[in-house]
This record gives C-alpha cells, sequence and structure tokens, in this order.
C-alpha cells in the first residue's frame, strides 16, 4: 500500500497565504498520508516577544529551558493545532502529534561534545504500529518537530530527519513516497538561478557537486536526510516546491529526484 | 467497563510540584482513563510577556483573535505536551488531544449576545468512538480545553464543559466515573472553613445551597457541568481534592458526590 509522507518547510509556515495554498493541496491528496512540518520564524518571533533570547551555533539553534518551552508551545500548539483546524475544514481528518503522543517518537537528548545543542532529540524509535492504526482509521498524522525523552522531557527535533526517521520506519509496511516541499524547485545547480534544478542526484553526482562547492549549508544536513530515508527502504524521495505537491505525488516529473545504484 | 474521567484544574496546573504529585497518581491508576486539563494562569503570564492584554468580563476570560492564538500555544502545546511527557516518563501511554485532533470533539464559536466572548466555543459533537478506539490501544487520552469548527478555527472552552461532554458521549460505552479535580477538598459549606465538605449533593439541596448563598459563583457552573454529566449516563460524579485522586477513585470515600433521584 502506497503512503505519501509530505515534509513543508518553514519558510512556508511563515507566510499564512502559502500555507493556506499548500494546505488545500495537500487534503486533496488521496489515501494515506502524512504531514510533518517544520518550525518557522515565528518561535524566534515570540521568544523575542517573551525576552527569550534565541541563540544561534553554526545557523542551528541552541535550545534552552527558555527556548524548549518556546519551541513546545509554538511548534506543537500554534503552528501545528493551526494546520490541523485548517486541514479538518478542508475535510482532512488530520490529528497533530509530537513524539511524545502516544510515545510515538522517542528520542535521547544529545550528549553534549564540543557544542551544547541543550534540548535537541536525536531520534532512538519510530513507532510504526500506532502510525499505522491511525492510518486506518483514515486519520491523516500531522506531526511537529519535537519529540521527548523517558525523563519527560519534549526536545526540539529536526523536522527534515524526523521525516527521514517516520518514512524510514513506514517502509517496512508501506510503499513510502516521501516528499521534501520547500520554497525553491528542487536542488539547484546554480543558487543564483531558481530554474537549475538538478532532476536527479545519486550518491556519486552528489559527493561532486559538495566537492565543488554547488552543493552547501543547509542543503547537506537535508539530503543527506533524503539519502538515508532512500537507502533505508524508502521507495521514493523528491525535493520540491510546495507550490508543486499535487505534480510531485501525482506525475512525479517535479523537482530533484534522489536515486541509489 | 470502567472508565475514570479526571480533570484537573488550573490551580494545581500553576504549581509544578503539586502537578507532579498528581500526575504520579493519574499515572499508577489502572484500566482505562483519561484526562482533561485546565489553562492556568500561565497563558495569562505569557500573554502579558507578549504584550496581549488579557480581557476579562464577570470572571471570564474573553477570547479575541491574539488572545486564541497565545491559549492556543500555551493549553494546546506548554501545558499538554508537558503533561504527556511526564506521564509518558511515569509509563503511561498518554496521547495529548485539542478537539480539532482527529476531529474529536467538534464545537461552535459562541455567538454574541450581551457579551462577545470572542473565540470560545460551545461543544456540539464529542467522537466517542475515535477515544475508544485509543483506549482499545491502550492509550490514555489527555485533553487540553480546546476545540475547533468547521470554519477551521481553534475555541477557547471551557475544561468543566469539556470534562462534563466527554463524560457523557463515553457514558453509552463505559461506565463512567467522572472527578473534578481541584484545589478544595470538595463543595464546601462554609468557604471559610476548609473542612466543611458538603457529603452528597443532590438537585434539592443543590438549589437550597444556592438561594442561600453558600453556593456561589465559579462553583456554579462547574457543578452545572457536573450535574448535567450524572443526568446524562455517567454512573458517577465527585469533587475532590487532587491530592485525594487515588481515594476518590479506589474507595469512592472523597469530597463531593453528586448524587440524582
Amino acid at each position: 500500500m502506497q503512503l505519501n509522507i509530505i515534509k513543508i518547510g518553514g519558510n512556508v509556515i511563515n507566510d499564512s497565504e502559502k500555507l493556506t495554498e499548500f494546505l488545500t493541496a495537500f487534503a486533496a491528496l488521496k489515501g494515506n498520508k502524512i504531514l510533518i512540518h517544520g518550525g518557522g520564524k515565528i518561535a524566534t518571533e515570540i521568544a523575542k516577544k517573551m525576552g527569550v533570547e534565541t541563540k544561534m551555533v553554526e545557523g542551528r539553534r541552541i535550545t534552552d529551558e527558555p527556548m524548549r518551552d518556546v519551541v513546545t508551545m509554538v511548534y506543537g500548539g500554534l503552528v501545528n493545532k493551526q494546520i490541523v483546524a485548517q486541514l479538518q475544514a478542508n475535510s482532512c481528518d488530520a490529528i497533530g502529534l509530537t513524539g511524545a503522543d502516544g510515545g510515538v517518537i522517542l528520542a535521547k537528548k544529545r550528549p553534549v561534545e564540543e557544542i551544547d545543542y541543550g534540548f535537541v532529540g536525536d531520534i532512538e524509535k519510530v513507532d510504526s504500529q500506532f502510525i499505522s492504526s491511525l492510518l486506518n482509521q483514515r486519520k491523516t498524522p500531522v506531526f511537529a518537530p519535537l519529540t521527548f525523552d523517558k525523563t519527560g522531557t519534549m526536545l526540539n527535533t529536526n523536522a527534515d530527519t524526523q521525516a527521514s526517521a517516520i518514512g524510514v520506519a513506514m517502509g517496512k509496511e508501506f510503499e513510502v513516497n516521501l516528499i521534501y516541499c520547500f520554497e525553491k524547485k528542487g536542488v539547484l545547480s546554480d543558487s543564483e538561478n531558481d530554474d537549475s534544478v538538478i532532476a536527479e542526484l545519486t550518491p556519486e553526482n552528489y559527493e561532486n557537486y559538495k566537492a565543488a562547492g554547488v552543493i552547501y549549508e543547509g542543503m547537506i544536513p537535508k539530503l543527506d536526510n533524503a539519502f538515508a530515508a532512500i537507502k533505508n527502504g524508502v521507495k521514493q524521495v523528491t525535493i520540491c516546491h510546495a507550490e508543486e505537491l499535487l505534480n510531485a505525488v501525482e506525475k512525479g516529473n517535479s523537482g530533484t529526484r534522489i536515486i541509489i545504484n
């Protein structure tokens, strides 16, 4: 059985008009589906209003205790529930989940090495059986980028990684089609040219593009997650523009396709 | 089959030590159970930090759009997920829900009459079948006091009312034991004397206590919810101290019992 797993990035979430457009398309998708959403700038904005300082190291958020509470509120509450309510209004029977809900994604607080990322979770286990049972009841799980650990704390978790881990776990039972939607048309060979989409990315040309500096910074962890998925049982992985969701699912000819062997 | 439905009030949620104590007791309860939590002062505190004004009319919160977003964040995100994660750490397989999740509690925005309460929901329908399916999977639903309507907006909803409505809906399939836990030992006949607990409240003595001014203000809507539950198929309704949860469930001799006929 087929399962579409869609990840929607933060930049679309920041723009309520684009988000509504995306959710309308997502709601229209037939069959089993799961949505994973990123956080977006709104956590930073609300933290600022509350006097909670946003600390970044090498482009990554440091989740100290006050920031953990902010992301729990904003990702798990505001963003997740707004998405769920909008999907419900579009006749999509969405159910919002963090990793803590039903214990569905257990993680471990990242050990402190050179950098202390704070309350950041590295995923240990996804309960694919519970997710399946929701799908069997025609529910559409909508995941916030949050997990938990056995001490009972919430943990901030990268949404790309979470999408990959959910894809791999569900791949044992379903033919998983994993689509990373964001604000670009795909992986670009020229970051100045929005139309320079790389149609297919293999482990070989990925290495070449990285070595040449064509693929860099934030695209690297995203693509590492994409390759991890395809190498571990996900049937198809695509990176495309949020506006191309329906084309990517129905025609499979949008964005960048991740390919192995 | 028996089902314990427990409502925990805002004052316990404001005190993290008391909340932890309560959650430890709740986690230890055997069998089917559901938790409904109130909001607590924290929404007001966070609203203040964010520069969102709290408007009250006759002791009730007016939920304008900025406040709707605050309660969605705080009740549906921060409070709900902290409770879920703590229960998970206590081996209770909790799943946090707002009314929007799985469309489980559909409401209608309260019509504007003398007062415009804003984004406040009056409950229309509880999907008891979905709640049952979670219980059958040994999950423990944990409800935030939030519902949604068909336009896709979240709605602030009184937790006492929500507990009563869930109790009534589940009462068709289960023998429901509904317990309202708060910071007093029960309904008091003398608000100055914490030990003046009224052991049993019938519709008749309730009317008498109200007429005499013994029961007043916030206790009245709480008790109206309690009576609505017992009159509509809930087997047993108790109002007791949060610290008495285990006694109330196991021995049934704590707090105030609501009785009809």
